[in-house]
């Protein structure tokens, strides 16, 4: 009785409130633990230990002088102390206060105070999960076994383009206000219009704010899509971008050339997008979460990374200032990821923070839905959408992100 | 049954407990909801948006650009993004996120990305208060319709005199600890005996540490009064200073150009006090509150303010600070607001702090139970002393401080 | 019935977990309140009032112009300002807000705003500690009367040697994860192998990383004493060295001049040491802990604290920091006090963190088996080792450390 009692309180249904909790033992928090998720870049993984936080627990990250990854407990099973200041050695990684030495499978080697005959060491494993790096990211599976396949993103996966890994980021609020966002393309219209949107060179100014794209919102085996599309520059054409969210919480944006480079647009729009811009969220806790960001450019200026960068140099804030403005998050209006970070960290948490929802945010119904049924079928020990069956492990797996221009869609 | 137990539970004993705790459904919050309270000076209500915290609630204050002022609730209903960076328009305040325009009475007048045929911005109506601006200070009123009418207190309303509002000043303790204070007149005596009290031009030193003048309390219809005496320059009279405490929480001094300008002790007693000090307080939560202070004058010195304003700067703390010593609130004597914040700051909650209490307690113990009934009547649904009914509303206010020499009462 | 429920709770048996907790009526708290703890050192005590807070209670601590030594509760009983602030006069401390005089025994003597004829101030005795001065330390006693004894340690007690007490120093972690420290003596040779411990000149590099000495764990009547010993210098002998922890919170350490100093090691060891460093515990809360360093010489160097100054000014972090180290207790290799503090300080609590506890840890499982008994001790009413007897109050009180050569113990 007692175990239908908890596997009945287990199985509840999954509300919005849960949406936004990570820890463990937390109904999304268990769905996360299905799925790889990002910790590092491996460009940032230095010779001496990382401590990271990931949905919630305490870890720390480090590659022994062969080169394997290791993750394991922040705190040394035998007196607790942080391994975080412990000596990363050819075997593993040492801890400061009695030397207890663990391999990258927590596995402990050396207790260099016991008595030379002792064999206490091999009965003591440490909390470790595996880890794997792909194309410059470093994954770990923090879920019970057996882990699913790593997907092989087609991002992080060499196809002959170039790949460009940006520094980490992390922000102070719930990781899902940043992702649900993103199935919300309204807010590129109204929150963004003073980056520039409406007024550069892409067709016909596409996210205008008087004159917004149509949005259609798909469900797809990865997760969602929101398709945007707008009358093309000749009869029975559209301007098609499109936006892809993958389960459990990458982002993949296809019109990064249209956006930020506003180069050439009548050329662009004929062969289409070359540059995948993918962020990989992984929340830290309930109150943090860190994006890893990934450019795959497949296009042909070999230039393309730099003038990137030098475009996105002149994205700053171009409000003036007054001098009675304290407000905290001042200026932010010129710089996408400052309106973002404005707007959604005042949000509050999702299910705590009152909401009236209308017509436009129709896309965010949808995706919230489809993130509690993916909660619900990690409850109910199913597979949830995103996680690979293990016979698929090999396939590289592509976002169907699409921006150019098309023949236009029966209206 | 369940209705009746609600109410015996609402209408319980109110408690020195309840006293300054100002949050939504506590006693001493929902009797502060009776009355207008101040929020900002018109002055520092800039052409951006200001968020304020009141009695517990996240508000946010502006001004539309036909001038109207509204307060409205800080996070936009649609997601939750604060308002705080919203746009000041013409009619009304913008949500940077989606463009939700909001007029100063809560109505939604537009939503960008919906429909253009829509009627649900109709249907939205965000929290939103009444808000009033009278002499220079803008007021709120956080409780239930019908709001009783704002009083025309005389300080704030033109009658031939000069008036100044100070900068705005939040403290961040409990505001009933600064209020109750002033129905507790010997600390001037005492705490305040190092800012010049004991030692200046005025008549007898009326506020000596050795020699303390004689304290009355009188409740009155506002509020409460303190009335100091002294015998007076001549047989039959007295010295005479009053200070008036009017509910919720306002402080008026009648003293200033005695106790600060110490000007021609003689003839200023021959015609008592030209100059009201008032103090608005107003509790942003538990922990903090805000001073809104107006000095009113009407003597015949056209340069009253400039002179009280240097007499101030120099009373700065004149401890010489030793060292080796580190104590936060160091230094504090010679400077009466000072002093003030020292002992206030350091006393810890009324109801939570143990307390013995003594003769010269008298006044506070009275305030206290003014205030306690104060409370229990809103809790009752009568009219709690200081709220006006609708039939005064065309009066002026006075608390009928006196500050001078008058024939002295039979003893 | 109640009375034998509520007692049956209070001799609930000692746990782990109960030991790092210190507040009021926790089973340590009460336990620690049968001991004279170290307070301040005498040169630290000013001639203003110093906020101490001990056991989790807020307190402070003064020295009235006679000389003699106040610990009474922070807050003014009257209404409750910081006494942290009041004046120290020739009878006692005054609080700035209403006067109250209290002299060192809490008696409150004077209440200026009371009518002159009061005998009110007589009723009101505010909380009050004894405190004693011994030997440049201050000591208080929070527990139950009658107090005992304080000990008169003989580092403290002047024998014809030199004393230094050295500045105070405050850690933010449990004071038990310090204390328990020093009953793992293998630590030494792994976590302060960086210091130089292991390549200094002392006979056979006694704290050796590979080849470490003998451990052996006493309990004795003032609490445990740990004795490590190596093969000596000649057939038959061995070197000792000895550590004391006495109850309820004081190191003794033997080895100064090996360690620390250095030099001539044959003539040393011959000799024996001659330096106490003693380590006076107090806790001030379950987080925050003060150490009080005494060090004791009766050695022939008439500069011994100076050599001993230069030498420790030497003993940096000798790490080189690399430029993306953001770990914050970098650098902390080489110097004990830094290595000591990571290690604890990451350990969390006692009875929360996991532990797997292996040979090594002997001498900690004693020692916490110690405590345990002397908090059961202190709850049956029992007098709890370290506390001393009335009769034993005149003797000197020693913990017999010893480093040195000695006869060789039979094996």
């Amino acid at each position: 009785m007692a175990m239908k009692s908890s596997s009945a309180r287990k199985e509840r249904q999954v509300t919005l409130a849960d949406i936004p909790r990570v820890g463990p033992g937390t109904p999304a928090g268990e769905w996360l633990r299905k799925y790889w998720l990002a910790l590092s870049t491996a460009e940032e993984l230095y010779d001496i230990p990382k401590a990271v936080k990931v949905l919630g627990e305490e870890l720390v990250l480090f590659r022994d002088l062969h080169g394997r990854l290791g993750l394991v407990g922040l705190h040394c099973p035998h007196r607790g102390t942080s391994l975080e200041y412990g000596d990363v050695e050819e075997n593993g990684i040492r801890c400061p206060y009695h030397g207890w030495l663990f391999d990258v499978s927590g596995q402990c080697l050396e207790q260099p105070a016991e008595p030379k005959d002792s064999v206490f060491c091999q009965k003591v494993k440490h909390l470790s999960y595996p880890v794997q790096e792909l194309g410059g990211l470093i994954f770990a599976y923090l879920g019970p076994q057996p882990a699913p396949p790593l997907p092989r993103y087609s991002c992080l996966v060499d196809r002959g383009g170039m790949r460009q890994i940006e520094p980490v980021r992390t922000n102070d609020y719930n990781w899902f206000n940043f992702f649900e966002n993103s199935a919300d393309p309204c807010h590129i219209c109204i929150l963004h219009r003073h980056t520039g949107y409406g007024e550069q060179s892409w067709g016909d100014q596409f996210f205008s704010y008087t004159d917004m794209p149509d949005f259609d919102f798909v469900e797809t085996d990865y997760g969602f899509k929101v398709v945007m599309t707008k009358p093309g520059p000749s009869a029975g054409t559209e301007f098609v971008d499109t936006m892809s969210l993958a389960l459990p919480c990458i982002i993949q944006v296809g019109d990064t050339e249209f956006v930020h480079a506003k180069v050439d647009a009548v050329k662009l729009m004929t062969e289409g997008s070359h540059c995948d811009h993918v962020l990989f969220l992984t929340p830290n806790d309930d109150e943090h979460f860190t994006i890893f960001t990934v450019n795959y450019y497949t296009g042909s200026d070999p230039n393309f990374f730099e003038k990137l960068k030098a475009l996105r140099a002149t994205e700053v804030p171009k409000e003036a200032v007054k001098e009675y403005d304290r407000r905290k998050y001042m200026p932010f209006k010129g710089n996408v990821r400052q309106e973002d970070i404005m707007s959604q960290s005042t949000q509050g948490l999702l299910g705590e923070r009152e909401e009236r929802l209308a017509t436009s945010d129709k896309g965010v119904i949808m995706f919230r839905r489809i993130i509690r049924d993916a909660i619900a079928a990690a409850q109910k020990g199913q597979r949830p959408k995103g996680v690979l069956p293990r016979e698929k492990s090999a396939a590289v797996v592509f976002f169907d992100s699409f921006t150019g221009v098309r023949k236009a869609a029966p209206r």
